[in-house]
């Protein structure tokens, strides 16, 4: 009863490469028009802000580099196509240099802070070509902050020799990368700094980066079980399912899965902030819909709700802001108690005990799809329904985080790190990897390198300013919105469910390789 | 972006069939030695006690029969495989009449009750094939009980003037069909009523029927979130994930997952009554394995535990039984009093106010999952835990009822449905479709008609001896559950997790067309 896994099927799968980065030791970076100067950041980056992004060219230097020696770590939560990164990483840099060793540290920042690493040569990376998660070397939540951290990671790079470190990473990471750039050429040490975005959210986007890895194999996964779930809702006609999915700072993934599923109803916080609409109005569209649906005889239906909701309505997160600050529920102010005595027992719980170590309260920790379901409860008995209303909830998350990569995020990620070694090569550091052109063939696709300071602005945060990637919120304006928002009122009262179904990995491009909706329709190339 | 949808793939999905059924029109039934005269129910049974199971074989009869009016129905829950039921029995009846009407009564048993069907052309049939969820007609768990409902149901078949009545679904559903054939003996109705044996839970098994279709889909479905958040825990090495899985009855479910994705821990609830362990008892395994791997550095790990857990524990059954028969706190002997005392606020709460409408606690609806981590945080508070425990709990279900058909469930559905066609041209009633040989090639698996007295078999419930299909329990001495307990010891610490991935629809018949572990290790054909 030996048969074939997909993990060794997976594992001998090859992913297309661009054109441009095919030769790779021949590519140069010509500079673009674009970004260069930010004089605002010259006290925090007085050493590389005014560096510009670049455009890969094909080049005629066809010296073969002689040795090098990098470093890569996984900074933040898990996404699926890591472990391409760095076998493209690998397999680039096997292509440039005559001799090369690549050094994973493990955990995070941690590993280079305390100079825990493993060698990854072919063996260590063919063992994980195209898996999920983040296992070959770990990960971790350390940030790089403090002088004596700094100093550590300098002691690090510098005793091993490093040429290059490839930070694996989100918003945050990637900003921490952008310092650390900064910190090295300002101590003299040699080590080039290349960020590689990623964070199944799909929340670090500008101009350059179309898309972070890992999007697209979650919210594949996502939808597989809404899909199943919605069909098995239209089969049995008994439950009203209220789905919660991760993204706490942007509501991409719930838009991509809504896209992708049709389910009855989607809530996108951003819509939500920009109509300051209260948890109230929430509540009552909800249960407009539950009592729409009864009324032509279905009694089920499915609801997309993000996790980060309850922050993008004014008045929770008004809520939220003077429970931070007072801590008891006696301190707030009257117009915020009200709104705290509205809420459902369970949640005033989680609100009150469930604090981080800053006594925060921890937003993701809040059950938002519970307190919506026993919101609408209680609304329906104000209204005297006298339907049936079987709620059922789910949270999805984790699920996510690190299945096997869709062909797209293998393919996309491989490409990443062969991107990573060209700018190593081309003595770059500071930037991160991007490739434009996503919704083209792969042989189309631009290598980037992005300056991470194009990218960087400052923000206040615990009222005082630091520099930050921030996160890209779904625009209302934008492509995949106004698709959604043309197609969701069809949808309430329709089962208009597409089950999207369990990744494939087989042969038909088609159904394996297309990329996610939200490009789709940000490149405007719909049909 | 007109992309190939999963959909419209599978619905071109051909499934292959055993030799004997190509010729299903020469197909003769051999009665076999087994069973037959279940004296104990000739009461109940007095026209169909006495059927035998039989075996097809190849006939030398090939009179294309005339015409046929078949009704069919899902009935209770949904299971991955159903439409290909109907799929089959569609092209086998179009095989063998000249003519032929197939009937859905929609919503389940109340369909045929209230007389609400819909006709089941080529069209029809053909949007569903391969396809999840029931909702080509609909399911329901009306049980036809009264003698008004059995009269309604012949009032239904006899204007339709149907040949057969095809029942899909579970123990429960089987015996109702049981009941129904009988019925219709003994009013003169010619209606011959054929059950198909759906679950996705898996204990509707026996000597003759080696596994329920729908089981194995709603288990690779299961691994694949499972195996997925495995990967996770071993890249973020930061959470314990207490996962519940779908299967009050029996845990086949939660071994063959455990089988699959190989985690640190599964509770089998059938072992836990067998060894009468306490709550208590399993809360100190737990921790155990908590505080044993954060010896050895990790912090995280999975867990698997079944939906039905807590009436597998003697004494929260006794606590249970008298929660249910007196509803109140005050009146439970001392020790369920201070089993109830012992558990956490959330779960005294669910025992107490959520009853269904007979008063009964709904276990349903229990958190076991959430139990068993709050009861693990107190033990390890009560140990002086130093280290980091960070549980995280989900429940997987709903998410594999509807999943679209793994290529062997897609198959043996497809088979089962043909075989019910055998059973009407034959002439039989009160039989369940059953293909032994599952872990044999398609082509040899033998078709058989069991007759459903033959399964059936008198228990107590409430206060009541009832005819019933007994549910199949996990067998501690079987093949599956031994593989397990061999090999369990090692998983506590290691990390040994499988990411079996995604269900693939791909030429690989390795990696695609595997039928569950548990059927190879009940086969013993292990190798």
């Amino acid at each position: 009863m030996v048969s074939q896994s997909l993990e060794n099927v997976r594992r001998g799968y090859r992913p297309a490469i661009a054109s441009l980065l095919e030769q790779i030791e021949e590519l140069q970076t010509k500079e673009s028009q674009d970004g260069g100067a930010h004089s605002e950041l010259s006290t925090i980056f007085p050493k590389t802000y005014q560096q510009k992004t670049g455009f890969f060219k094909a080049g005629a230097n066809v010296v073969k580099r002689s040795r090098a020696k990098v470093g890569v770590i996984f900074s933040g939560g898990q996404a699926p196509g890591g472990h391409n990164v760095i076998a493209g990483l690998f397999d680039a840099c096997a292509q440039i240099y005559s001799e090369f060793e690549l050094l994973g540290f493990l955990e995070g920042p941690r590993g280079l802070i305390e100079d825990q690493w493993i060698a990854l040569d072919a063996e260590v990376v063919d063992a994980y070509r195209n898996l999920g998660g983040f296992d070959m070397i770990g990960s971790g939540r350390t940030k790089i902050e403090s002088s004596a951290q700094f100093e550590a990671v300098r002691k690090t790079v510098t005793a091993h020799g490093l040429d290059g470190l490839v930070v694996i990473g989100g918003d945050d990471s990637n900003t921490n990368a952008a310092l650390l750039a900064e910190d090295f050429v300002q101590h003299g040490v040699g080590t080039q700094v290349i960020g590689v975005p990623k964070t199944i959210d799909g929340d670090l986007k500008n101009r350059f980066v179309e898309l972070s890895f890992g999007f697209d194999t979650a919210t594949r996964v996502y939808s597989e079980m809404i899909g199943n779930i919605a069909t098995d809702a239209r089969s049995a006609k008994k439950y009203t399912h209220f789905i919660k999915l991760m993204g706490r700072s942007a509501s991409h993934v719930t838009l991509e899965c809504a896209l992708k599923v049709q389910p009855n109803f989607a809530i996108i916080a951003e819509e939500v902030q920009a109509k300051e609409q209260s948890l109230g109005q929430i509540v009552e569209e909800l249960t407009d819909l539950v009592m729409a649906r009864s009324k032509v005889g279905k009694e089920y239906g499915v609801i997309l709700i993000p996790e980060g909701l309850l922050e993008f309505i004014p008045e929770v997160k008004r809520l939220i802001d003077q429970l931070n600050a007072k801590l008891e529920v006696s301190a707030l102010e009257e117009s915020e108690r009200a709104i705290f005595e509205s809420l459902p027992r369970l949640i005033q719980d989680q609100l009150l005990s469930d604090r981080d170590p800053h006594g925060n309260v921890q937003l993701s920790h809040i059950d938002t799809e519970k307190l919506l379901v026993q919101m609408v409860e209680l609304e329906l008995k104000r209204r005297n329904f006298s339907g049936a209303f079987h709620p059922l909830t789910h949270f999805f998350g984790y699920e996510g985080r690190s299945g096997f990569p869709s062909n797209f995020d293998a393919t996309y990620c491989y490409n990443l790190g062969f991107v990573a070694a060209a700018l190593i090569k081309e003595g770059k550091t500071g930037y991160l990897c991007a490739l434009k052109n996503l919704m083209q063939e792969v042989r189309d696709w631009q290598p980037v390198g992005v300056a991470l300071v194009d990218l960087i602005e400052m923000q206040e945060r615990k009222g005082k300013l630091k520099p930050v990637i921030a996160k890209a919120l779904v625009e209302l304006d934008g492509g995949p919105f106004l698709s959604f928002s043309e197609k969701r009122e069809g949808w309430k009262l329709g089962d208009d469910y597409v089950q999207s179904g369990p990744i494939q990995f087989g042969d038909s491009a088609d159904l394996c390789n297309a990329p996610p909706l939200t490009l789709a329709l940000e490149s405007s190339v719909v049909s």
